[in-house]
């Protein structure tokens, strides 16, 4: 029997299971994955910013892939492959394989300056999402405390870097946040004063819209109290500071959403990788010279008929773990593989509570037309049938109640004996 | 106008601020906590299980309290009371008070093993809730992966130590997960055989109840696979393993539930405690000699008229914090104080999700109808109402699909540079 291991329970590598899953062909599968959950990402920024609770995101991927009896699930780390001899490498031992899906997804990439990490958390996991959390929240707790007005001031100055879809979501909601939900809760600040500005190096947000849309996008994040810095590459970083080329900016809380970079791994493979470090991928996904061994998702590079990578998305996953597996099951059937061919259906990015933009090629839409379609798809998307209701039942009591659900700070540690005294 | 200043915002600090933000009275009420939330914590077992979200047990307590334009909440910690100048002396400065209401709860005692706290966690915090929610859901993951049947064992065996209402409903929780939840999902494990131990150094668990209702609750646990060892206290405890007297069993999850004792500020303030480190109160619930600094819920140890002291239940704290706001307004308005009394309606304990055990003196009652009293009154006291709608929606979706909707594990550290190559 054929032994198939996916690493990574993202989109693709639970796409790709769930057709091996699906098919009555005699292969056993090995989905490993670093953490126990399958991650909705693209909420992750209502994590980050109180509007959704952790579980309500992710799921346990054995419990989506339990009913299938050929899938065994393990959590553990992926370290290398040994291509001669067809093994994963893994923190528990060597996995031997006959074919291998690699969907390990990015990281975030502080380009020359990985010091910044501590300083400006990335978004891209739960306990990311958590942190980012825990500093906001955080922040309005101190500036409530402080009697010296330039420290408030300091306190109450958020800065996003990064002006793409997950930057221009996370000021979206800062700002609504403190324009309208905190806004009674607190006695020595006016939370509506918070200061919020979203930096990008580029001459505009969400370059992959129109100028047209951006233009709207930025007004619409004015309108939430956020301001748009452009052409505007952070220099320099400190606990307490943000330079921006001669300017220097105040600031307790730094939120980073600019850049992505390949994992570790594949640095290690030999393999050909594109400037961002993705995996370059042939016609049918695999890597070139490893017909066997396969890259799906944002761990992957390929390009389209027009010679241009295609876009980090969820789709982009889910087909190519399909497309991936369909492929696989061919082949041991004995037919040929067929390359990989997306079309591109539209992108969206949303503005706060009311308003998102929307891009279908041959038509864009904008404001609540556009955020409805983005709530639709969302919550249709959400794996799992308990998340996807207690998501649509919290947002709409929160869209009624203008509170937050989830703005509980928790600490870094668990134990009593280290805060004695602290 | 007079400053009240309440410690702690659990279930007597906020019953206090609440008679006080009713009150048409002239009274200035700062509330301070060292986190920022409320924490229902009948129910944090339920978080430790994978049951509930952190967010669904717990709420803002600036929240709570933001439409009491009279009270301000802090985020900080009480360090000491300078009983001279009447100020509470805080991490963030000194806070001048015309009356003090101390309510900051207990912390989990290891007796002379401070060293322990690390082996096996406590359930007091939301942090604490999440630790023991990793570990244990760790233990199956790391168990699926290994091949060696002794360290399987070890993996699969979960000691609870403490026989009390924490511990049997830990146990009974853990029974149901292994029993039920969790048994189609592994490939290489059984989780219906993990062994589960209850250890009670006492003669029985649950002591506050009658022997044949403790007798009872062993039973029901047993059902669910869990082993109850009376007379067994811990007499060692190293990674790996637990000692109880001769006998010594691997275990690779322990978790706390024996014993408690008073915060460290306690301590510090030269004042009548009890052995497990309570204020002595007088009749009023004020500290002798310190007429102006009152006591509530678990920090404080008031002797009835059998001169036994209350039991550290949420009921005698909500009554507590009310007859304390209601003096202090009374002396404000140049009325006398009124001796504070309790009369105790009952006790539940609950093992698993369909039997308990309730005892309201004159009857008693077990099984599923103490378990549906049990259901009743712990969603109906959940603070706020989002919390309560969801928490009945979570357990009526958990009962039918026999799902764990939290079953997430989350890393201790959010940094990507943390876990390169590990």
């Amino acid at each position: 029997m054929k032994h198939v291991v996916i690493v990574g329970g993202g989109f693709a590598g639970l796409k790709a299971a769930k057709v091996f899953g699906n098919a009555k062909s005699d292969v056993k599968v090995t989905v490993i994955d670093k953490t126990n959950h399958h991650l909705f990402q693209p909420l992750l920024y209502q994590v980050a910013t109180a509007g959704l609770s952790q579980s309500d995101i992710s799921v346990p991927i054995r419990s989506i892939l339990s009913s299938f009896k050929n899938i065994s699930v393990l959590k553990g780390n992926a370290q290398g492959v040994d291509f001669t001899n067809n093994h994963l490498i893994t923190d528990f031992g060597n996995v031997a394989f006959d074919y291998l899906i690699l969907s390990c997804g990015v990281r975030h990439s502080y380009y020359d300056h990985p010091e910044w990490e501590t300083m400006a958390p990335g978004l891209k996991t739960l306990e990311q999402a958590s942190e980012i959390r825990r500093r906001i929240l955080s922040a309005f707790e101190e500036a409530e405390k402080e009697a010296d007005k330039s420290k408030q001031k300091k306190l109450l100055t958020f800065i996003i870097v990064g002006g793409g879809p997950t930057g221009v979501e996370l000021a979206g909601a800062i700002g609504e946040m403190t324009r309208y939900t905190l806004g009674r809760d607190f006695r020595n600040i006016d939370p509506k004063l918070t200061r919020i500005i979203l930096l990008e190096a580029g001459p505009r947000i969400l370059s992959m819209f129109s100028a047209s849309q951006s233009s709207r996008a930025t007004r619409d994040l004015e309108s939430l109290g956020v301001q748009v810095w452009t052409s505007s590459p952070v220099t320099s970083m400190d606990n307490g500071s943000i330079t921006v080329g001669n300017e220097r900016i105040e600031t307790a809380t730094v939120l980073w959403a600019a850049g992505v970079t390949a994992t570790e791994l594949n640095r290690k493979l030999g393999v050909p990788l594109n400037d961002q470090g993705r995996i370059i991928v042939e016609p049918d996904l695999s890597i070139k010279g490893h017909p066997n061994v396969f890259v799906a998702g944002d761990q992957a590079c390929f390009f389209d008929k027009s010679n241009v990578p295609l876009p980090p998305l969820s789709p982009v996953a889910i087909k190519q773990g399909e497309s991936i597996a369909k492929n696989i099951l061919a082949e041991i059937n004995g037919e040929s593989r067929k390359p990989f061919h997306y079309k591109h259906l539209g992108t969206m990015a949303t503005i706060g509570r009311s308003r998102a933009i929307a891009d279908f090629g041959l038509f864009r839409v904008n404001g609540l037309f556009a955020w409805l379609l983005w709530l639709f798809v969302h919550i249709y998307f959400i794996a799992g049938f308990n998340n996807r209701f207690f998501v649509f039942l919290k947002w709409c009591i929160a869209y009624v109640t203008n509170k937050k659900g989830a703005r509980i700070i928790l600490k870094d540690s668990w134990r009593f004996y280290d805060d004695i005294d602290d």
